[in-house]
Protein backbone atom coordinates (compact mmCIF):
# COMPACT_ATOMS: atom_id res chain seq x y z
CA UNK A 1 0.00 0.00 0.00
CA UNK A 2 1.38 3.71 -1.28
CA UNK A 3 0.75 5.11 2.50
CA UNK A 4 2.92 2.29 4.14
CA UNK A 5 5.55 2.34 1.73
CA UNK A 6 5.79 6.21 1.58
CA UNK A 7 5.99 6.24 5.55
CA UNK A 8 8.72 3.47 5.11
CA UNK A 9 10.43 5.26 2.38
CA UNK A 10 10.61 8.25 4.59
CA UNK A 11 12.15 6.71 7.74
CA UNK A 12 14.73 4.87 5.69
CA UNK A 13 16.08 8.74 4.52
CA UNK A 14 14.79 8.27 0.85
CA UNK A 15 12.87 11.12 -0.42
CA UNK A 16 9.75 11.12 -1.28
CA UNK A 17 6.81 12.61 -4.11
CA UNK A 18 3.68 13.96 -2.61
CA UNK A 19 1.37 15.47 -5.24
CA UNK A 20 -1.20 17.92 -3.64
CA UNK A 21 -4.63 17.92 -5.53
CA UNK A 22 -5.55 19.21 -8.92
CA UNK A 23 -7.94 21.71 -6.61
CA UNK A 24 -4.94 23.24 -5.09
CA UNK A 25 -1.76 23.88 -6.70
CA UNK A 26 -1.41 20.98 -8.34
CA UNK A 27 2.11 20.84 -7.93
CA UNK A 28 4.45 17.72 -6.67
CA UNK A 29 6.51 18.54 -3.81
CA UNK A 30 9.90 16.06 -3.39
CA UNK A 31 10.50 15.37 0.26
CA UNK A 32 12.33 14.20 2.58
CA UNK A 33 12.48 14.00 5.93
CA UNK A 34 14.28 16.69 7.70
CA UNK A 35 16.91 14.54 9.96
CA UNK A 36 18.12 12.98 6.87
CA UNK A 37 18.52 15.96 4.68
CA UNK A 38 22.19 15.19 3.62
CA UNK A 39 24.20 17.30 1.57
CA UNK A 40 23.56 15.19 -1.37
CA UNK A 41 19.98 15.17 -0.83
CA UNK A 42 19.80 19.30 -1.19
CA UNK A 43 21.90 19.04 -3.93
CA UNK A 44 19.15 16.18 -6.00
CA UNK A 45 16.28 19.02 -4.36
CA UNK A 46 18.20 21.85 -6.45
CA UNK A 47 19.04 20.07 -9.58
CA UNK A 48 16.02 17.56 -10.13
CA UNK A 49 13.29 20.13 -8.55
CA UNK A 50 14.23 23.21 -8.81
CA UNK A 51 11.79 25.13 -6.99
CA UNK A 52 12.26 27.08 -3.50
CA UNK A 53 13.54 24.63 -0.86
CA UNK A 54 11.59 24.63 2.53
CA UNK A 55 11.49 23.21 5.74
CA UNK A 56 8.58 22.19 7.63
CA UNK A 57 7.45 22.91 11.49
CA UNK A 58 4.39 22.34 13.10
CA UNK A 59 2.76 25.20 14.54
CA UNK A 60 2.74 24.13 18.10
CA UNK A 61 6.90 23.88 17.60
CA UNK A 62 6.80 27.13 15.80
CA UNK A 63 4.90 28.43 18.54
CA UNK A 64 7.41 26.64 21.52
CA UNK A 65 10.44 28.39 19.78
CA UNK A 66 8.68 31.44 18.95
CA UNK A 67 8.36 31.67 15.37
CA UNK A 68 5.34 33.87 13.99
CA UNK A 69 3.75 33.09 10.37
CA UNK A 70 5.11 35.73 8.15
CA UNK A 71 1.84 37.64 7.93
CA UNK A 72 1.39 38.45 11.69
CA UNK A 73 4.59 39.29 11.52
CA UNK A 74 4.53 41.56 8.82
CA UNK A 75 0.94 43.06 10.59
CA UNK A 76 2.99 43.61 13.65
CA UNK A 77 5.73 45.36 11.81
CA UNK A 78 4.23 47.46 8.72
CA UNK A 79 0.88 47.40 10.13
CA UNK A 80 0.06 50.39 7.36
CA UNK A 81 1.35 48.46 4.96
CA UNK A 82 -1.58 46.07 5.53
CA UNK A 83 -2.50 45.44 1.72
CA UNK A 84 0.96 44.12 0.53
CA UNK A 85 0.25 41.01 2.63
CA UNK A 86 -3.34 40.62 1.69
CA UNK A 87 -3.56 36.78 0.37
CA UNK A 88 -7.47 37.06 -0.37
CA UNK A 89 -6.72 37.02 -3.86
CA UNK A 90 -4.45 33.93 -3.66
CA UNK A 91 -5.74 31.30 -6.11
CA UNK A 92 -5.13 27.77 -4.41
CA UNK A 93 -5.52 28.39 -0.90
CA UNK A 94 -6.28 30.90 2.06
CA UNK A 95 -2.79 32.35 3.00
CA UNK A 96 0.91 31.11 2.65
CA UNK A 97 2.19 28.64 5.61
CA UNK A 98 5.83 31.56 4.98
CA UNK A 99 7.72 31.78 8.64
CA UNK A 100 10.95 33.62 8.21
CA UNK A 101 14.86 32.33 6.67
CA UNK A 102 16.85 30.73 8.75
CA UNK A 103 20.83 29.78 8.89
CA UNK A 104 22.62 27.89 11.45
CA UNK A 105 25.02 29.77 12.79
CA UNK A 106 27.90 27.92 11.77
CA UNK A 107 27.83 27.96 8.32
CA UNK A 108 29.64 30.35 6.31
CA UNK A 109 27.29 32.03 3.34
CA UNK A 110 24.63 29.45 4.29
CA UNK A 111 23.57 28.65 0.42
CA UNK A 112 25.82 25.43 -0.19
CA UNK A 113 24.84 22.45 -0.09
CA UNK A 114 26.70 21.70 2.94
CA UNK A 115 25.42 24.60 4.61
CA UNK A 116 21.53 24.16 3.58
CA UNK A 117 22.17 20.56 5.00
CA UNK A 118 23.62 21.76 8.24
CA UNK A 119 21.06 24.37 8.58
CA UNK A 120 18.17 21.78 8.11
CA UNK A 121 18.93 18.83 10.02
CA UNK A 122 20.07 21.13 13.31
CA UNK A 123 16.55 22.52 13.00
CA UNK A 124 15.22 18.80 12.83
CA UNK A 125 17.22 18.47 16.19
CA UNK A 126 16.76 21.30 17.42
CA UNK A 127 12.96 20.94 17.77
CA UNK A 128 13.08 17.17 19.18
CA UNK A 129 15.06 18.70 21.89
CA UNK A 130 13.20 18.57 25.05
CA UNK A 131 13.62 21.78 27.60
CA UNK A 132 11.76 24.27 29.18
CA UNK A 133 10.30 26.60 26.92
CA UNK A 134 12.00 30.33 27.98
CA UNK A 135 15.39 27.70 27.54
CA UNK A 136 14.93 26.73 24.36
CA UNK A 137 13.57 30.19 22.65
CA UNK A 138 17.27 31.35 23.93
CA UNK A 139 19.31 28.48 22.60
CA UNK A 140 17.08 28.67 19.59
CA UNK A 141 18.08 32.65 18.94
CA UNK A 142 21.64 31.11 19.73
CA UNK A 143 21.90 28.20 16.71
CA UNK A 144 20.16 29.69 13.83
CA UNK A 145 19.96 33.44 13.23
CA UNK A 146 17.69 35.01 10.38
CA UNK A 147 17.67 35.94 7.80
CA UNK A 148 19.41 32.76 5.97
CA UNK A 149 19.03 30.58 3.14
CA UNK A 150 16.29 27.60 4.39
CA UNK A 151 13.11 28.98 4.28
CA UNK A 152 10.70 27.69 7.21
CA UNK A 153 6.98 26.67 6.65
CA UNK A 154 4.43 26.23 9.44
CA UNK A 155 2.21 23.31 9.57
CA UNK A 156 -1.31 23.91 10.88
CA UNK A 157 -2.25 22.36 14.42
CA UNK A 158 -4.99 20.44 13.19
CA UNK A 159 -3.92 19.41 10.25
CA UNK A 160 -6.69 18.91 7.41
CA UNK A 161 -9.13 20.75 8.97
CA UNK A 162 -7.52 23.51 8.80
CA UNK A 163 -5.36 23.37 5.50
CA UNK A 164 -4.58 20.85 3.16
CA UNK A 165 -1.44 22.14 1.68
CA UNK A 166 2.38 20.20 1.39
CA UNK A 167 3.13 22.07 4.44
CA UNK A 168 0.81 19.78 6.52
CA UNK A 169 0.57 16.90 4.60
CA UNK A 170 4.21 15.78 4.72
CA UNK A 171 4.69 17.10 8.18
CA UNK A 172 2.01 14.80 9.08
CA UNK A 173 3.54 11.86 7.19
CA UNK A 174 6.91 12.35 9.23
CA UNK A 175 4.76 12.41 12.80
CA UNK A 176 2.88 9.35 11.66
CA UNK A 177 6.48 7.36 11.04
CA UNK A 178 7.64 8.47 14.07
CA UNK A 179 10.15 10.31 13.03
CA UNK A 180 11.10 14.10 14.03
CA UNK A 181 8.02 16.06 12.81
CA UNK A 182 9.33 18.25 9.92
CA UNK A 183 10.53 17.54 6.21
CA UNK A 184 11.71 19.27 3.42
CA UNK A 185 10.04 19.86 0.60
CA UNK A 186 10.67 21.59 -2.89
CA UNK A 187 8.30 22.19 -6.02
CA UNK A 188 9.28 19.61 -9.01
CA UNK A 189 9.64 22.20 -11.87
CA UNK A 190 9.47 21.76 -15.92
CA UNK A 191 11.88 22.89 -18.70
CA UNK A 192 8.22 24.00 -19.84
CA UNK A 193 8.86 27.00 -17.49
CA UNK A 194 6.02 25.70 -15.61
CA UNK A 195 5.68 23.22 -12.62
CA UNK A 196 5.92 19.42 -13.76
CA UNK A 197 2.46 17.93 -14.29
CA UNK A 198 1.23 15.02 -12.32
CA UNK A 199 2.01 13.00 -15.70
CA UNK A 200 5.60 14.00 -15.78
CA UNK A 201 6.26 14.28 -11.80
CA UNK A 202 5.24 10.48 -12.54
CA UNK A 203 7.52 9.82 -14.96
CA UNK A 204 10.23 10.96 -12.75
CA UNK A 205 8.99 8.97 -9.85
CA UNK A 206 9.27 5.50 -11.78
CA UNK A 207 12.44 6.67 -13.67
CA UNK A 208 14.15 7.23 -9.65
CA UNK A 209 11.77 4.55 -8.28
CA UNK A 210 10.72 6.74 -5.95
CA UNK A 211 7.29 6.53 -3.95
CA UNK A 212 4.40 8.81 -5.16
CA UNK A 213 1.35 9.97 -3.32
CA UNK A 214 -1.33 11.95 -4.28
CA UNK A 215 -2.59 14.24 -1.15
CA UNK A 216 -5.92 12.70 -1.41
CA UNK A 217 -4.41 9.41 0.21
CA UNK A 218 -2.75 10.93 2.91
CA UNK A 219 -5.72 12.95 4.03
CA UNK A 220 -7.96 9.65 3.82
CA UNK A 221 -5.49 7.95 6.30
CA UNK A 222 -6.19 10.57 8.46
CA UNK A 223 -10.02 10.75 8.40
CA UNK A 224 -10.05 7.76 9.10
CA UNK A 225 -7.30 7.81 12.05
CA UNK A 226 -5.71 4.60 10.43
CA UNK A 227 -2.29 6.26 11.42
CA UNK A 228 0.03 4.73 14.28
CA UNK A 229 -0.65 7.49 15.70
CA UNK A 230 2.43 8.57 17.14
CA UNK A 231 2.42 11.90 18.26
CA UNK A 232 -0.24 12.08 16.25
CA UNK A 233 -2.47 15.51 16.52
CA UNK A 234 -6.00 15.24 15.30
CA UNK A 235 -7.16 17.93 17.53
CA UNK A 236 -9.37 21.04 16.63
CA UNK A 237 -7.59 23.18 14.96
CA UNK A 238 -6.21 25.95 17.33
CA UNK A 239 -7.60 29.31 17.47
CA UNK A 240 -4.62 31.03 18.98
CA UNK A 241 -2.28 32.62 16.78
CA UNK A 242 1.03 31.60 16.15
CA UNK A 243 2.44 34.87 17.38
CA UNK A 244 3.77 35.17 20.76
CA UNK A 245 4.40 38.19 22.79
CA UNK B 1 37.93 45.36 -21.48
CA UNK B 2 36.01 43.12 -19.58
CA UNK B 3 34.14 46.12 -17.46
CA UNK B 4 32.84 47.36 -20.58
CA UNK B 5 32.01 43.80 -21.93
CA UNK B 6 29.77 43.06 -18.67
CA UNK B 7 27.99 46.18 -19.21
CA UNK B 8 27.32 45.83 -23.04
CA UNK B 9 25.91 41.97 -21.87
CA UNK B 10 23.82 43.16 -19.43
CA UNK B 11 22.27 45.86 -21.74
CA UNK B 12 21.89 43.13 -24.57
CA UNK B 13 19.55 41.10 -22.14
CA UNK B 14 22.57 38.67 -21.44
CA UNK B 15 23.75 37.07 -18.58
CA UNK B 16 27.23 37.89 -16.79
CA UNK B 17 29.12 36.23 -13.88
CA UNK B 18 30.43 38.75 -10.99
CA UNK B 19 32.66 37.08 -8.44
CA UNK B 20 32.96 39.06 -5.36
CA UNK B 21 36.62 38.76 -3.45
CA UNK B 22 38.83 36.27 -2.17
CA UNK B 23 38.10 38.64 1.08
CA UNK B 24 34.27 38.30 1.54
CA UNK B 25 31.81 34.99 0.51
CA UNK B 26 34.22 34.13 -2.85
CA UNK B 27 31.18 33.12 -4.72
CA UNK B 28 30.05 33.72 -8.07
CA UNK B 29 26.73 34.98 -8.73
CA UNK B 30 25.17 34.84 -12.36
CA UNK B 31 23.57 38.13 -13.37
CA UNK B 32 20.90 39.70 -15.41
CA UNK B 33 19.54 42.54 -15.52
CA UNK B 34 16.20 42.11 -13.57
CA UNK B 35 14.45 43.77 -17.03
CA UNK B 36 15.37 40.78 -18.76
CA UNK B 37 14.37 37.57 -17.14
CA UNK B 38 12.81 36.03 -19.15
CA UNK B 39 11.33 32.44 -17.75
CA UNK B 40 14.45 30.78 -19.59
CA UNK B 41 16.88 32.79 -17.80
CA UNK B 42 15.03 31.71 -14.48
CA UNK B 43 15.26 28.01 -15.88
CA UNK B 44 18.73 28.71 -16.61
CA UNK B 45 19.53 30.42 -13.10
CA UNK B 46 18.09 27.47 -11.16
CA UNK B 47 19.43 24.58 -13.47
CA UNK B 48 22.89 25.54 -13.81
CA UNK B 49 23.43 28.15 -10.82
CA UNK B 50 21.08 26.76 -7.58
CA UNK B 51 21.87 29.18 -5.78
CA UNK B 52 18.78 31.58 -4.24
CA UNK B 53 17.15 33.83 -7.03
CA UNK B 54 17.40 37.27 -5.69
CA UNK B 55 16.43 40.61 -7.27
CA UNK B 56 18.17 43.83 -6.18
CA UNK B 57 16.86 46.92 -5.33
CA UNK B 58 18.35 49.94 -4.45
CA UNK B 59 17.59 51.37 -1.25
CA UNK B 60 16.09 54.54 -2.17
CA UNK B 61 14.07 52.94 -4.34
CA UNK B 62 13.39 50.38 -1.46
CA UNK B 63 12.35 53.49 0.80
CA UNK B 64 9.75 55.08 -2.03
CA UNK B 65 7.92 51.57 -2.06
CA UNK B 66 8.26 51.07 1.88
CA UNK B 67 10.53 48.01 1.54
CA UNK B 68 12.45 47.81 5.14
CA UNK B 69 15.72 45.49 5.33
CA UNK B 70 14.49 42.15 6.88
CA UNK B 71 16.68 43.33 10.37
CA UNK B 72 14.68 46.45 11.14
CA UNK B 73 11.23 44.47 10.42
CA UNK B 74 12.45 41.97 12.72
CA UNK B 75 13.81 44.63 15.26
CA UNK B 76 9.90 46.07 14.57
CA UNK B 77 7.88 42.61 15.27
CA UNK B 78 9.98 40.54 17.63
CA UNK B 79 12.13 42.82 19.46
CA UNK B 80 12.17 40.54 22.73
CA UNK B 81 14.02 38.09 19.97
CA UNK B 82 16.73 40.23 19.19
CA UNK B 83 19.45 38.03 19.45
CA UNK B 84 17.63 36.24 16.42
CA UNK B 85 19.23 38.28 13.89
CA UNK B 86 22.26 39.58 15.67
CA UNK B 87 24.41 39.19 12.47
CA UNK B 88 27.48 40.46 14.17
CA UNK B 89 29.30 36.73 13.98
CA UNK B 90 28.66 36.73 10.14
CA UNK B 91 32.11 35.74 8.06
CA UNK B 92 32.00 37.65 5.05
CA UNK B 93 30.15 40.79 5.96
CA UNK B 94 28.63 42.92 8.65
CA UNK B 95 25.00 42.48 7.34
CA UNK B 96 22.45 40.26 5.39
CA UNK B 97 20.91 42.59 2.39
CA UNK B 98 17.72 41.06 2.67
CA UNK B 99 14.23 42.65 2.44
CA UNK B 100 10.84 40.32 2.23
CA UNK B 101 9.37 37.81 -0.64
CA UNK B 102 7.37 39.10 -3.03
CA UNK B 103 4.71 37.85 -5.70
CA UNK B 104 3.10 39.41 -8.56
CA UNK B 105 -0.56 39.28 -7.96
CA UNK B 106 -1.13 37.95 -11.26
CA UNK B 107 1.27 34.54 -10.49
CA UNK B 108 -0.45 31.35 -9.72
CA UNK B 109 1.63 29.21 -7.07
CA UNK B 110 4.57 32.31 -7.98
CA UNK B 111 7.93 29.68 -8.52
CA UNK B 112 7.61 28.35 -11.92
CA UNK B 113 10.17 30.23 -14.04
CA UNK B 114 6.75 31.65 -15.61
CA UNK B 115 5.68 33.18 -12.92
CA UNK B 116 9.08 34.16 -11.30
CA UNK B 117 9.99 36.15 -14.39
CA UNK B 118 6.65 37.77 -14.40
CA UNK B 119 7.53 39.16 -10.45
CA UNK B 120 11.30 40.00 -11.47
CA UNK B 121 9.98 41.50 -14.55
CA UNK B 122 7.09 43.96 -13.31
CA UNK B 123 8.71 44.63 -10.62
CA UNK B 124 11.79 46.23 -12.50
CA UNK B 125 9.02 48.09 -14.63
CA UNK B 126 7.64 48.92 -11.41
CA UNK B 127 10.67 50.90 -9.81
CA UNK B 128 11.07 52.48 -13.04
CA UNK B 129 7.57 53.88 -13.09
CA UNK B 130 7.51 57.51 -11.21
CA UNK B 131 4.80 58.59 -9.65
CA UNK B 132 4.05 60.41 -5.97
CA UNK B 133 4.95 58.12 -3.74
CA UNK B 134 1.93 57.75 -1.46
CA UNK B 135 0.71 56.37 -5.05
CA UNK B 136 3.61 54.04 -5.71
CA UNK B 137 3.53 52.75 -2.26
CA UNK B 138 -0.21 52.22 -2.62
CA UNK B 139 0.08 50.60 -6.44
CA UNK B 140 2.95 48.42 -4.98
CA UNK B 141 0.51 46.39 -2.88
CA UNK B 142 -2.23 46.25 -4.87
CA UNK B 143 0.52 44.64 -7.95
CA UNK B 144 2.62 42.33 -5.56
CA UNK B 145 1.89 40.39 -2.06
CA UNK B 146 3.97 39.51 0.38
CA UNK B 147 5.10 36.50 1.32
CA UNK B 148 6.25 35.12 -2.24
CA UNK B 149 9.19 33.51 -4.15
CA UNK B 150 11.06 36.37 -5.41
CA UNK B 151 13.86 37.46 -2.69
CA UNK B 152 14.02 41.54 -2.70
CA UNK B 153 17.52 42.70 -1.68
CA UNK B 154 18.51 46.35 -1.11
CA UNK B 155 21.62 47.84 -2.47
CA UNK B 156 22.91 50.50 0.09
CA UNK B 157 23.08 53.74 -1.10
CA UNK B 158 26.71 54.82 -1.18
CA UNK B 159 27.49 51.62 -2.71
CA UNK B 160 31.20 50.26 -2.12
CA UNK B 161 31.06 53.02 1.05
CA UNK B 162 29.12 50.83 2.97
CA UNK B 163 29.04 46.91 1.24
CA UNK B 164 30.96 45.58 -1.30
CA UNK B 165 28.25 42.33 -1.60
CA UNK B 166 26.82 41.21 -5.36
CA UNK B 167 23.82 43.07 -4.18
CA UNK B 168 25.60 46.34 -4.64
CA UNK B 169 28.30 45.00 -7.29
CA UNK B 170 25.26 44.14 -10.09
CA UNK B 171 23.34 46.72 -9.31
CA UNK B 172 25.74 49.63 -9.75
CA UNK B 173 26.36 47.69 -12.89
CA UNK B 174 22.66 47.91 -14.26
CA UNK B 175 22.87 51.17 -13.24
CA UNK B 176 26.04 52.17 -15.31
CA UNK B 177 24.58 50.77 -18.14
CA UNK B 178 21.68 52.88 -18.46
CA UNK B 179 18.91 50.26 -17.15
CA UNK B 180 16.28 50.16 -14.53
CA UNK B 181 18.39 50.08 -11.98
CA UNK B 182 17.72 46.16 -10.48
CA UNK B 183 19.46 42.84 -10.96
CA UNK B 184 18.56 39.53 -10.50
CA UNK B 185 20.92 36.94 -8.90
CA UNK B 186 21.86 33.91 -7.64
CA UNK B 187 24.75 31.91 -6.36
CA UNK B 188 26.70 28.98 -9.13
CA UNK B 189 26.72 26.23 -7.07
CA UNK B 190 29.52 23.14 -7.24
CA UNK B 191 28.57 19.33 -7.41
CA UNK B 192 31.09 19.12 -4.47
CA UNK B 193 28.62 20.27 -1.92
CA UNK B 194 30.47 24.18 -1.94
CA UNK B 195 29.81 27.07 -3.85
CA UNK B 196 31.29 26.89 -7.01
CA UNK B 197 35.14 27.97 -6.63
CA UNK B 198 36.32 30.97 -8.49
CA UNK B 199 38.09 28.58 -11.23
CA UNK B 200 35.07 25.90 -11.62
CA UNK B 201 32.97 29.48 -12.23
CA UNK B 202 35.48 30.89 -14.72
CA UNK B 203 35.41 27.22 -16.67
CA UNK B 204 31.52 27.61 -16.92
CA UNK B 205 31.65 31.38 -18.21
CA UNK B 206 34.39 29.92 -20.88
CA UNK B 207 32.46 27.19 -21.91
CA UNK B 208 28.86 29.40 -22.18
CA UNK B 209 30.85 32.22 -23.48
CA UNK B 210 30.07 34.91 -20.98
CA UNK B 211 31.93 37.80 -19.35
CA UNK B 212 33.23 37.08 -16.07
CA UNK B 213 34.25 40.10 -14.23
CA UNK B 214 35.26 40.60 -10.04
CA UNK B 215 34.65 42.67 -7.67
CA UNK B 216 37.58 44.47 -7.38
CA UNK B 217 37.29 45.82 -11.11
CA UNK B 218 33.94 46.86 -10.68
CA UNK B 219 34.78 48.56 -7.23
CA UNK B 220 38.05 49.92 -9.21
CA UNK B 221 35.70 51.78 -11.77
CA UNK B 222 33.31 53.58 -8.94
CA UNK B 223 36.64 55.09 -7.32
CA UNK B 224 38.04 56.08 -10.70
CA UNK B 225 34.01 57.72 -11.21
CA UNK B 226 35.06 56.33 -14.63
CA UNK B 227 30.84 54.76 -15.30
CA UNK B 228 29.09 57.17 -17.89
CA UNK B 229 27.17 58.97 -14.79
CA UNK B 230 23.82 57.50 -15.34
CA UNK B 231 21.30 57.99 -12.25
CA UNK B 232 24.66 57.46 -10.92
CA UNK B 233 24.50 57.60 -6.79
CA UNK B 234 27.94 58.04 -5.54
CA UNK B 235 26.87 60.40 -2.39
CA UNK B 236 28.20 59.50 0.85
CA UNK B 237 26.29 56.55 2.54
CA UNK B 238 22.99 57.55 4.12
CA UNK B 239 22.34 57.22 7.64
CA UNK B 240 18.99 56.91 7.76
CA UNK B 241 17.26 53.70 8.18
CA UNK B 242 15.31 51.78 4.87
CA UNK B 243 12.21 51.41 7.20
CA UNK B 244 9.62 53.75 6.51
CA UNK B 245 6.95 55.03 9.42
Amino acid sequence: MVYQKALDDLSKGLPILVYDSEKREGETDLVIASQYATPDVIRRMRKDAGGYICTTVRESDAREIGLPLMQEFLARAIPEQRELFDQTDLRYDKSSPFSFTINHRDTFTGISDNDRSLTVIEFAKFISNVMPTPQKRKEFQRTFRTPGHVNLIIARDGYFAVRKGHTELTTFLAEEAGLIPSTTVVEMLSDTHSSMTRIEAQEYAESQSLTFIEGKEIIEQWANGQGNGVRCVRSAPSRSPVLLP
